[in-house]
């Protein structure tokens, strides 16, 4: 029952390199730019408010309605190691890290839509638990989970989680990472660096005196300031994204996408002690290594004012000031820190970065 | 600045099994009924019309506002090869069966969105023929690419693409695989086979005297069937999937999930001579390999033949008629073909399916 009339001819072709360089010499960002070049069409349907390059992308179904969409991938290895997790964490963390993004913008979720690539050696009871922890966060934001493409993948657990949500009837309305302005204040919801904590515990298999169930903890389950991305949006601020990169590597994409600069005080950071006790490079830790899912964002005093009433009346953490957003002018945008000796130094921007060793 | 404070302890915890039976013996299909009882909420929202299970989703915005969302991972050396395949190929492929899921729910396409886990050793040309290859299958449908989430993953390059449409305004319109009647004829939207056999090419290194080429394209580069799931939709069809296991393998879905059987006329599947000629088992070739991507659907008969008339004034070729949906009463539902003769066997349901070795 083989071909008989095929003939077989081992060897076969060479295939031509179309050139170009390696990904790892180009960088993430840098790639993004180049894909936005290709991907989207010259004139994008007026439909598409917001393409490649936020946190989602804003489209139009009907006039006066938004729809805001996000897809991540989490990689084994790469994203996430299932020795330092269990199997209904890596739900959680699957669903928060899009949900997030989602928060980031101001919109409210409502669908989430799960594509997993497994090994096949997985039991059934562990993908039933994956499902069990993305379903308990969901549930909380009374988001529902639809589809469940599922599709081998031997070398490594993949899983992509798309989020979908809709926005304010006015886009101006969303919160986007262009939007910051000379004056406005930064702020973020909650304290940096236990997340990344936890990761280095992890990585170094250390075991701390205390605290490092709750770091721990922090890079397992984030959170997803959902409720906080709603608010700060009908408080009236513009401007926001979430740290997944560390405050040293996302800030500056902001001020690069609202072409300003910022100045932060490095002493009005909430960087938990614990995580300075137990590292001495604890802001390398707290600031480059990402992995918070808090909300990062700018407005002008009087609304930064008016969002801490409201999220304390909301029964939500005030959010910290760390600092103020100033003109770049002619300049590069360039984030800078302020010690606490009052001296302002500017920072190299530096982040978590696919497939770039710096 | 390593840290000081911090005891490393090397070695560490084992962690508890879930127990549970391994994947691979329970199979693609198991495990997904296993899943949406995991996965969905008891009570799931009255927006929420069409779960997991169907080729999309299907949720309501605002009433009477449809929108359909489905995602698929396609994993490198699982669904291709990078050395039987090029990267703008690749990027049309990977649009192109997200766009067969909504087509075969008779939904307009509108978005895309992309999510890359690339090992780094890629070439920036080559992913811009990725998007590029994308790009172009959709501007033929007018759809927009947006977002372009980008990670590592070292083991394999990974690509998952959702797509979002609308439906019609009412939502009992829309092609879903639980729709079959008996009474209802079966009609395919073009020639099965040639993909697989391309596939076949791939796989065994062959050269044939003649066709392989249009078969390695069809395998490389299938056609969504987007306008005929739309106008399938339009003439009245109500029960429609895409063949993307084979036929064998996804028409016992589709009765299974409508709770009838089927009749199939074996000299009536539209197989090309071409893939006859080569296979001895063509018939294994043609039906149990899939990557055909065309629209698998049963109509009553009135309604079938006003398909073929709307087809062919829309310049689009007529569908096959393959067989006839019957009932299956108390008995569990079961495909049958009618071979030349007229003698009627029961055929066993087996298409492609991950994890499992069945």
């Amino acid at each position: 029952m083989e071909q008989v009339r095929a003939t077989e001819i081992r060897g076969g072709a060479t295939r031509m390199s179309l050139g170009g360089r390696p990904l790892r010499d180009i960088g993430e960002f840098a790639l993004l730019e180049q894909i936005a070049r290709v991907a989207e069409r010259p004139e994008p349907s007026s439909r598409l408010k917001l393409g490649i390059g936020d946190d989602a992308a804003v489209w139009e179904p009907r006039p006066h309605r938004w729809l805001v969409v996000s897809s991540d991938t989490l990689v084994e290895r790469v994203h996430f190691r299932l020795d330092w997790t269990d199997w209904e964490s890596l739900g959680h963390k699957a669903l928060a890290v899009n949900l997030s993004d989602l928060a980031a913008m101001g919109a409210r979720p409502w669908l989430a839509l799960v594509a997993l690539g497994l090994r096949g050696s997985e039991r059934d009871q562990e993908i039933m638990a994956f499902y069990r922890g993305m379903r308990r966060l969901a549930d909380r934001f009374r988001v529902e989970i639809v589809g469940g493409d599922l599709s081998s993948s031997p070398q490594a657990v993949t899983i992509t989680v798309t989020v979908i949500g809709d926005g304010p009837n006015d886009p101006q309305g969303l919160l986007t990472r262009s939007a910051a302005q000379p004056g406005d204040w930064i702020g973020v919801t909650g304290p940096l660096g236990l997340a990344a904590a936890g990761l280095r515990i992890y990585e170094r298999d250390l075991r701390l005196l205390d605290g490092s169930p709750v770091m721990q903890e922090a890079y397992n389950r984030p959170c997803p300031r959902v409720r906080e991305g709603l608010l700060l949006r009908r408080c009236g601020v513009r401007a926001a994204m979430d740290i997944s990169d560390g405050l040293f590597g996302d800030l500056p994409k902001m001020c690069q996408q609202s072409h300003v600069s910022a100045v932060v005080d490095l002493f009005a950071i909430p960087i938990p002690n614990a995580v300075k006790w137990a590292f001495d490079d604890w802001q390398d830790v707290a600031l480059r290594t990402g992995e918070d899912y808090e909300l990062l964002f700018t407005a002008p005093p009087p609304i930064f004012e008016r969002v801490c009433t409201v999220f304390a009346r909301a029964g939500l953490r005030p959010p910290y000031r760390i600092g103020e957003v100033i003109p770049c002018g002619e300049e590069e945008p360039q984030l800078f820190v302020r010690n606490v000796l009052g001296r302002i130094e500017p920072v190299i921007a530096r982040g978590y970065s696919h497939f770039s060793s710096a």
